[in-house]
């Protein structure tokens, strides 16, 4: 399987629209996060929130241990207001090697203040102390309601029995998987093997995705491991690089949570690698968690893959497609499966970014509605049929340039108001 | 009535938070539109749109004349994509004084190309022709579907009969307030008598509202006329002025329309008045105007008076607040009446405006629920309380400084996405 190609559609792995060069070759593994050997983790029900929503034996607390601390990289949210984990992430990873990524859902220990970054740091020793290595060589993730202090406590009495229960394997993989999620309905886990040059390794991921943490705010956790052997300023430099084109490519409801982290660690067991090749296996596995995300967010019916090209540069395409992305507009036309393409048109003409309203083609799936920022004659049923499908290819071209910039856009349905209007209380 | 008087509460007119001076006294009037003498209207049904969502025997094309040209100023939309009408609109009003506003709903003409300019053109060249006026003096107004171009030839064909049948009072001026409307539910007008160191005057306006267009966009619409006398540069300064604190700070999907539009037309027969009555004036028809367009927006059920105060300047209390505005997430828990004040930083923290997290303190009415950008402990059922109430207040305190911005802003309903979810056809 070649995920990405252009020219061949698109499925969970491959709409970024990024070409994948010919010496390289991508194999699906359906193992999920337990393709990469050495690797071990846990899960445990520990009460990180009382609720009634919740199933009290249902796991909130997990642990990933490659064994000994590798080199390691980490992305966490933009947003102004960071959660203490994410600020004790990026300040482990900077430090050196990471060896165990801790989750708790139930509490995103966000807005928390300085207690926040203590219990953070608890979290990391808990699991240090039971592990026998560094709390530096560990990075927490939390995900859940906001505001409300973490119940460390409990979360660090856990500790011992979450370490003595690291088993390697699909099975504990997948309840690491199940213990990340909040209002997710599935968890979410992509692997893939590449080659090249004859060399060979697996990358492999998990995530949590954009639904609602009982519900309190979209927040996106993902962990991806490697076997290939990269140092730190590599993997960080990959790892930022395939970010851009993936999970920074999403939209459920364009929110941005205080919360949302992914890390990379590599164990280097596999050996060196090319850096192409590493980039097409990484960008498969994120893509595919990124479409995940997506198609299991809050109330989501169907998915545009929105390609805005023909553009001067990539920070116009992007911004520009952010703005169509952000519509409330457009995305309950894609609910609707109504052809409105003055809503795109209009969506982009309230960003900052330069482009010429005369000039924009649009097309739904091969039907083309709009040419030069005017309507065209067309199949109305066509459009319309293409628009009924769960997975959408809508093409903005702005003939002005070579650049282009995908984005998986989520549909706006009552179901997400249904969700996200509930009490947190 | 002192409308806008702070620490007073709030009503539709009152809710911008600036203050008017104590020599200027401002007395609501009821008549609406026809408070203002001199001015006739008409309205009439030409079938600009034929629609079975459509009663055909009700108006879509209307006109407000002032029977001279006298000095105007008019703000559009800062949409990148903006209709033929608007761009008439302003090179009229910069070439001179204008007689005469003409409105056509079930069509915007715009993303129309060179065409729709000349359609734009025709529709004010038969006014003038009708009225025996330079056709520069007419402002042209549309609003409805987008990307079909505008019957121009019934529009054109309508105007010996719309201007015959033009006449002053306030049955006039509500059936023109009638043809405005697109998917309102409501005609809106607001009219007020602004007196001040012996010098009185009347301000009155008409608006539709940021409902879809059968459905394609959200769009407002807004003419006010007013007797005092202003010179073409001060109309459009305290035009200016005044919208970016009323028609500029209400959300109610943040999507920007291709259409926005606002005329003031000053007949000068209640000769000069001071600046900051005039703006007072002005301001309390506008608030109220922009309040009734959003309590009567899509599927709108509550709407929150949303202040950012204590903010280092202006631009940064802006930008701020109209990030909140923007947010889904903040909008479905208005619409739940759920205190969930992290969404409240969250969304603030994704906008690239300053401020520290940790000294954000929130007001939900009167019960405080964040204090440093933490939890405090409050009244969980006197919050929920305040949030059931069809209008709330919101007062988030940067505690950085002086300035501050006020913005009107609609929950996200089931409702919303209903009637956005369907045809265009």
């Amino acid at each position: 399987m070649n995920a990405g190609v252009p020219g061949q559609g698109w499925t969970g792995q491959g709409w970024t629209g990024h070409a994948v060069a010919s010496d390289v070759t991508l194999e699906a593994i359906e193992d999920g996060l337990a393709a990469v050997g050495g690797v071990a983790f846990a899960a445990l029900a520990v009460g990180v929130r009382d609720s009634a929503h919740r199933d009290p034996s249902a796991p909130d607390l997990a642990l990933l241990d490659v064994g000994r601390a590798v080199p390691a990289a980490i992305v966490t949210t933009t947003n102004r207001v960071r959660a203490a984990p994410c600020i004790v992430g990026v300040d482990h990873v900077s430090s050196g090697p990471i060896r165990a990524v801790v989750v708790n859902s139930g509490n995103a220990n966000a807005c928390t203040g300085p207690q926040g970054l203590i219990d953070a740091r608890a979290m990391t020793a808990g699991v240090a102390s039971a592990l026998g290595c560094d709390p530096q060589a560990v990075v927490p993730m939390s995900t859940g309601v906001i505001g409300v202090p973490l119940p460390v406590e409990r979360i660090v009495a856990g500790m011992p029995a979450l370490v003595a229960g690291l088993r390697s394997g699909a099975t504990a993989a997948g309840e690491l998987a199940r213990a990340m999620m909040t209002t997710d309905t599935r968890p979410k886990q992509s692997a893939v093997r590449v080659s090249t040059q004859g060399a060979s390794a697996v990358v492999a991921g998990v995530a949590k995705g954009a639904g609602m943490i009982e519900p309190a705010m979209a927040t996106m956790l993902s962990i991806i491991v490697t076997d290939a052997q990269l140092d730190a300023d590599t993997a960080a430099d990959v790892l930022r690089e395939v970010v851009e084109r993936t999970f920074n490519r999403i939209s459920v409801d364009s929110c941005g949570s205080t919360n949302d982290t992914v890390v990379l660690l590599a164990t280097g067991d596999a050996g060196p690698m090319p850096r192409h090749a590493i980039v097409a296996a990484l960008e498969t596995v994120a893509a595919r968690l990124a479409h995940d995300i997506v198609t299991d967010g809050e109330g989501v019916t169907r998915v545009a893959r929105l390609r805005i090209g023909g553009a001067a540069d990539l920070a116009t395409a992007t911004a520009l497609g952010r703005a169509v992305a952000a519509s409330a507009l457009f995305r309950t036309a894609l609910h609707g499966s109504d052809p409105n393409w003055g809503r795109i048109l209009a969506a982009m003409g309230t960003s900052s970014a330069p482009f010429d309203p005369d000039r924009v083609a649009v097309r739904f799936g091969p039907v083309v509605v709009c040419r030069d920022g005017g309507a065209v004659p067309y199949d109305l049923p066509a459009a319309v049929a293409v628009l009924r499908e769960a997975e959408v290819d809508i093409d903005v071209d702005l003939h002005l340039g070579e650049a282009e910039a995908v984005f998986l856009v989520a549909d706006l349905s009552a179901g997400y108001v249904h969700v996200n209007a509930e009490y947190t209380t």
